[in-house]
């Protein structure tokens, strides 16, 4: 099976995990940015259903598994020393935890950060009460 | 000067660094991922030309320095976690030192990596036969 191929091209760092930018794949928003292992790596492209890895739960983290905001992949590419992914997916919903469509809300605008998008929904109607991605 | 406070907003991981993802401003193309220390945050904000921090060289790495290929900065956005940037800039020329525009050009097909993009550049124009990006 070649997915070991695409698996052997990627440089994952010493902890086991490489860098994953999601981008909508037909507006070219970015909406966010996590770490796969290659579990999560095989997994997503399996299923065609994003999977990362969650740092703080050190635990594979299926993104929309409790939120139901899901990512459907179209595409993975890889960077020139394979060290980064790119996702271009399709987001259901929200990518965001805080309830907005990408996690990039804050911006440096005259030597402030300034809020440049609301939540869409808000994170009790997203989780039900309990804090996850 | 509240850039600061900007600062006091990243997350910058043990090794006092953050993932910085490269977007032009205009198409929506994601460009590459690099990485930058609070140096790199600052300078980056006070020239606005996009300088990281190499982590092979140990260095500041102020793109196009060697290549002539600048990053301009139209905007800094931050996460919702802090623990990763997003860039806004104009690219001059090219992005990737392979001397294509972007460094995200294999892209898993078919359970193969296929190249989508060939250079528009030769790194040997880039750099006059020298290694950097």
């Amino acid at each position: 099976m070649s997915e070991q191929d695409i698996l052997g091209a990627i440089r994952f760092d010493a902890a086991g995990l490489v860098p994953a930018v999601a981008q909508q794949h037909d507006t070219g928003e970015v909406l966010m940015l996590a770490w796969m292992n290659r579990e999560a790596v095989l997994e997503t492209l399996s299923t065609r259903r994003v999977c990362y890895f969650s740092r703080s739960r050190r635990a594979l983290w299926r993104k929309g598994e409790s939120s139901g905001q899901l990512q459907h992949l179209k595409e993975l590419r890889l960077d020139c020393d394979g060290d980064t992914l790119l996702l271009l997916v399709d987001q259901e919903g929200v990518a965001c935890h805080t309830g907005r469509r990408n996690c990039f809300f804050r911006a440096a605008r005259d030597g402030e950060l300034v809020e440049i998008a609301a939540p869409l929904v808000s994170p009790e109607t997203l989780y039900g009460g309990h804090a996850d991605h």
